[in-house]
């Protein structure tokens, strides 16, 4: 049995949408259990009856806006805190919140702690690729800056992570940059290439570009905190920004574009679905002794469900105990 | 009168499509000359009869896989140097390629020259927003690494592009930035953004980030080279991967969908028209004593035809004495 710590009050539409999550991934899986952090009665009000399920009250919660080392340092008894210091007494295996994204890191840093030789733990997250696959990326923003160092443990980090979680054997790692040929690159890229080619532990096909993301290239991408944001957030912009274009095409388009948006609407559903990102689970801060992961903060049950569901995929595939033990035995 | 230097041998569609597109040109505006380098037969296959072209024949051009700053010293008669070489010895006013992007880089270099105070030219585009309008982004790659200084007189580079070309007055510049508080972001752009918030020359709304691209936040964006050319590519590889998904979602949704598309097919078009590229010219390499500009490889004619408007805009208003007298003027 294994005990996951969910911040009930996290998120745009806590507690509601986090309870019904953890409703649904309690009648799924029997093999765990949920402790949930928050205010008790307002849990209470969502809450499906378990003996596998239990409340840590408490009326403290770490706001979106709240400034994220000194909110995780003065509200100790703030839901995310809590489960956070759960994991760290060995009261719970890991911890899950869809709250303030940068107070998580801080609490995972802090309170859950570092795996020995770990320089900079990085968020990871499964993007969705265009034919129904995905690859996991990072770092998405765990870090403003990294070294080549940090870089060439991402590399074995999201090796070890796909092939856990997503069970590729010999995953293929690559590293995002400015062209595909090994001479390519800021000097930072040149000392990463040069590292990760010498990599025994993972299994690199060198550079990749950011154009073929999508189409599945890699199954692992490495890259910097600062790049990787940028590279999330342009394929949700650009995403959501086409979607809406289509939308309008279709209004402006008169009754025409109307039937045939409703004749389309099984297919169009169907692409929704392939990049849809809740099924994807949250982005995990990995590197910690534990998993700590992040759903979006606009989260809805599915997407808490599919987070917890992947957090005990890497609780019962000892992620963190592999890298652990590589961490332990080599000089990375 | 103004002259354009164009490479009638580079891209994939040479010479035909350059040809046909400096046809069009000349057909619309009455105000420009054309030199045409390359092959002169192949190139009179394609060619209209005007008093306002010549040709400039050579045999030598630069391929898609030379090495960029090798090629442009050893092939001094190839067509694209050539074409910048007329720039440097004042026989045409600007010089268009849709050859080899890092060969043009270097000619514009090493054969056109910098403006006097300008430390690293930028690669700048158009890139067109969702509601039909567009903004321009610098650095997308001229540069693997770039300082705060070049940051710096990017702002002021692209504002003046933006004011010029597209128009606009006191064009609102932004920084790309992992977050849009001013503290946000790695050493080197925190020393960008002060350095723009104090920068009289240009209108700075401070940092901006990736997922609000195509939404027309800004007019003018202000990153390095390494991230710039992966946002960009990233926001061509998702284009293409969701039209790419809608496609197969129609082809494989059955007659219903199949007839759906049909209805459709009218706002598909007008969709594709706001995300189209061609008509936004081609990108410039910014900083140089004349416009340099790169036409996309895959250009077609009307690509050509809007490059060479785009260069008669930039000719017309003056926008390279303006950044010279500016950088002239103050201590950048």
């Amino acid at each position: 049995m294994k005990t996951i710590a969910v911040d009930a009050m996290g998120g745009d539409n806590a507690p509601q949408a986090i309870v019904e999550g953890v409703n649904q991934a309690l009648g799924e899986f029997t093999d765990i259990e949920i402790k949930l952090y928050g205010h008790e009665e307002k849990i209470k009000k969502y809450l499906k009856a378990s003996d596998r399920v239990s409340i840590v009250h408490t009326e403290v919660k770490i706001d979106s806006d709240d400034e994220p080392v000194k909110s995780i340092r003065q509200k100790k008894n703030a839901s995310m805190v809590l489960g956070a210091q759960a994991v760290k007494d060995s009261q719970a295996d890991a911890v899950i919140s869809a709250g303030n994204t940068g107070a998580l890191l801080a609490a995972g840093l802090f309170v859950v702690g570092r795996i020995k030789g770990i320089d900079r733990p990085a968020l990871l997250s499964t993007i969705p690729t265009i034919d129904g696959g995905n690859f996991v990326m990072l770092d998405l923003g765990a870090n403003a800056e990294n070294t080549a160092q940090h870089l060439h443990q991402y590399g074995i980090l999201g090796s070890f992570y796909s092939e856990a979680v997503q069970g590729i054997t010999k995953p293929r790692v690559g590293l995002l940059n400015n062209g595909t040929e090994s001479t390519k690159g800021d000097p930072l890229r040149k000392e990463v290439y040069d590292l990760l080619s010498k990599e025994p532990a993972i299994n690199f096909i060198g550079n990749i570009e950011a154009r073929e993301l999508l189409n599945g290239i890699a199954d692992v991408v490495v890259t910097d905190g600062f790049t990787g944001n940028a590279v999330l957030k342009t394929i949700e912009g650009t995403g959501l920004s086409i979607l809406s274009a289509l939308k309008s095409a279709i209004k402006n388009g008169g009754k025409k574009a109307k039937l045939g948006a409703f004749f389309l609407k099984d297919s169009l559903y169907s692409m929704r679905e392939i990049m849809d990102y809740s099924s994807a689970g949250g982005a995990v801060l990995i590197g910690l002794q534990a998993p700590v992961v992040k759903c979006h903060g606009s989260s809805d049950a599915t997407s808490v469900y599919y987070t917890i569901k992947q957090v005990r995929t890497m609780l019962e595939n000892k992620v963190v105990d592999k890298i652990v033990d590589e961490f332990s035995k080599e000089d990375h």
